[in-house]
């Protein structure tokens, strides 16, 4: 796929994961449950998880149909913690994707089910019952995917976030929350795209660091768009992490320099990939573009 | 371990898994998370699922570090459900295991993370990154695992029980659900446990067979004790089910209809593993028996 303009490859693996997404997400889990892990997940979203997944595996030459699964893997664990972050104990958010978020329209308890379901149901995915994905590599995956989510990335990440409402955090706290809260699984995706295919301990260690700058700057410039879009741009409710007085980039750094923070972290990113020595890594320097230049 | 009482196996089962669990699930998770995770899974509860994981392992010659890993991994899968169950939005419960309930000690945002880390965590340690569970075992645990804990088991079953709060349920139905919300994991307790060692098409769906009949006597009991025991035996709310209009055994057969089906359970819990042909099934044996004996 290495001929097509970006764009086109973007729209090819967004249908490739979606199609997968609509295969794997059950409609027929009992009671409405499946109804709300379909709602939460399918048809909504950047992909950014999925596609990094993808343009790793491609940079490494790994097997697309692994790299696929952890990719419809990821996305489930991203849009899980969205389900439950919007819940009323959480973030107590009613618009998400430009759609009411699950709790509102399936209730609390419900919400609260699907996400874990969408959890277990990552982990389902990796470790298919036929021979689509070796078994070493299932491990493999899901040992990456469970430490992207959980107490020391993710999870870890949210409830620093949950204890930091009101307080100021210098700059260092705040890299450290979204280092976890965010980038782990960014981070990830790239890390488990990269497990699909062979390469060496420095092309691993460039896209790691990829991965840990391209997390960061997505942030960053969540973080900016919070302050400068409309709720119906984002398709999310604007101006939330300064109504909830949360700290951000924008409240430690200020505008314009977290948007040379941003510059400076896909720079960052560049760099990581060019240290990497793989022939296919513009995909992936594309992304890092794209992560920064966005409107929403 | 074959010479020892089964009081004695148990405690040495039940220390050993404690001991795991202490050094796995971590104290120093961000932000307060590790210490309402440790809260909830530590120092308390019956670890029947621990218990067959091994006693299971043990019925096959199995590899016991690896069945030592599933044993905690299942109970903090089955640890993180008590603690989402309890919210609230859910079944709203302050007392368990004699203690009060996570979100009553850390409120319900960083209850319901705990929870989530919880199960992110049980997928951690059955992929450890040393040599101590072979690759192709650790995928196996994780798909065991995912699909007991998923939209097909735990968590369909438990929004069964969401959906049928009020409702008359016929025994098919109640049993259904059951299967799911406590019997899948209990059941994959034991195939977790067969899979850390070798054994035939036969003796796999014998116990396969145990499990089911097992889980389902656990709560069959459960749902008699509910009526016939007071809370502090229990170390949970008694009378809950009742007060809370949910289907149970009791209410759909009657308590002695109810007290005979457990006797049968366990009869069909022994018959399955008659059938297995192998000659260490006797500590798997024991446990159906304290299943349906059990006071609490």
């Amino acid at each position: 796929m290495n001929d097509m303009t970006l764009e086109a490859w973007m729209q090819a693996v967004l249908d490739e994961v979606e199609c997968a997404l609509q295969q794997w997400v059950p409609a027929d889990a009992p009671a409405g449950l499946g109804e709300a892990m379909r709602y939460g997940v399918l048809d909504g979203g950047k992909r950014l998880r999925p596609l990094l997944v993808m343009a790793a595996c491609e940079a490494v030459g790994g097997q697309r149909p692994a790299a696929l699964r952890a990719a419809a893997a990821v996305e489930l664990i991203h849009a899980y913690s969205l389900v439950h972050d919007d819940l009323p104990c959480m973030d107590n958010d009613v618009l998400r994707r430009g759609k009411p978020t699950v709790h509102v329209r399936y209730g609390q308890a419900q919400a609260m089910l699907a996400g874990d379901a969408m959890q277990a149901l990552a982990f389902e995915v990796l470790t298919p019952q036929d021979d689509s994905i070796a078994p070493a590599l299932q491990a493999r995956l899901c040992a990456l995917l469970a430490r992207a989510a959980g107490h020391a990335g993710m999870a870890g990440g949210q409830a620093i976030d949950l204890a930091s409402v009101g307080r100021p955090l210098d700059e260092a706290a705040l890299r450290d929350m979204h280092r976890r809260k965010t980038g782990a699984l960014l981070q990830g995706s790239v890390l488990m795209g990269a497990a699909c295919g062979q390469l060496d301990a420095t092309a691993l260690q460039g896209l790691s660091d990829y991965g840990a700058a391209l997390g960061l700057a997505f942030q960053v410039v969540d973080d900016i768009l919070d302050v400068t879009q409309e709720s119906h741009t984002l398709g999310k409710t604007a101006g939330k992490d300064l109504n909830d007085n949360k700290p951000t980039y924008v409240s430690v750094l200020g505008l314009e320099a977290a948007r040379r923070h941003a510059v400076e972290l896909r720079d960052q990113a560049h760099a990581a990939l060019h240290r990497c020595g793989l022939p296919g890594t513009a995909r992936l320097a594309a992304l890092a573009d794209k992560v920064v230049d966005r409107d929403s």
